[in-house]
């Protein structure tokens, strides 16, 4: 499956966001190739696997090329010891708000202490709701990708 | 699906295996990813298409982790638009020989002139029937790697 993922992504002000959230999954994930023109990511996320090919971002930052598909986990854990150094351990909340649910993804291990929100998008200008725990927009600011996390830690920043 | 891959690679002396293929494919691949740790290919065969992912050789070059999904063609398609430089394209022969199959590709494009024979076996020891047309055994040389003709074809050695 494959579809241009539009999305903006904003640090959070507290974590009252965890009382809203109506699903929280873990996330184990790393890398086959983490070159801004093509990353390829395995994910396992709770008793599911994906494989996922995203292409370069335009320059607001805001969109990319995504292409998806779902493989069995077992595969996955074998497919995750062959990737690049720098698993990424994370809880993702799902937390509804007005029309759209924000991802709010609390990172674990070497990035313990980030938290960062996610809205996808139908259009870059659509509008949505601001909950009083979003903070300061970081789309586009590359330290913050998952790939560029494998690499350099927020517990390194 | 998943497997250890135990293969090895020869050039050969004439063109006298095409009279004895039952099988011939055209086949376009690209790579996500080239690392010799960890290559991703995207490769379309007639009205068929895969992802594989292999892992790093072993010393002697006979035998490495790989794993493989079929994916929809259209998909791959817009995959290989996001592969790094270097399309592979070949026609490929598949030759009974004894209890064995070769896979001989031929090479087009910037890579014509280059045919190599490739024989799996079940074990790195495993003997097999060497045909007439059979040349020298290039098993773990790195220049015949498909990955290798994506950076440095063959015409231009």
């Amino acid at each position: 499956m494959e579809h241009l993922e539009i999305e903006r992504k904003f640090l959070i002000l507290s974590d009252t966001f965890k009382k809203e959230a109506y699903q929280k999954d873990r996330l184990v994930q790393g890398y086959l190739n983490t070159h801004p023109d093509r990353t390829v990511r395995v994910r396992i996320m709770n008793h599911e696997a994906f494989i996922t090919v995203k292409g370069p971002t335009n320059t607001a930052g805001t969109s990319r090329f995504e292409w998806e598909i779902n493989i069995p986990v077992e595969e996955a854990t074998n497919l995750i010891d062959l990737c690049e150094t720098g698993i990424l351990e994370k809880y993702r909340y799902r937390v509804p708000v007005g029309r759209h649910i924000f991802e709010v993804d609390e990172f674990l291990g070497e990035n313990k202490g980030l938290i960062v929100a996610e809205i996808e998008l139908q259009h870059e200008n659509e509008p949505f709701e601001k909950p009083n725990w979003l903070g300061k927009e970081v789309t586009g600011d590359k330290r913050y990708y998952n790939s560029a996390l494998t690499k350099k830690p927020f517990t390194t920043w």
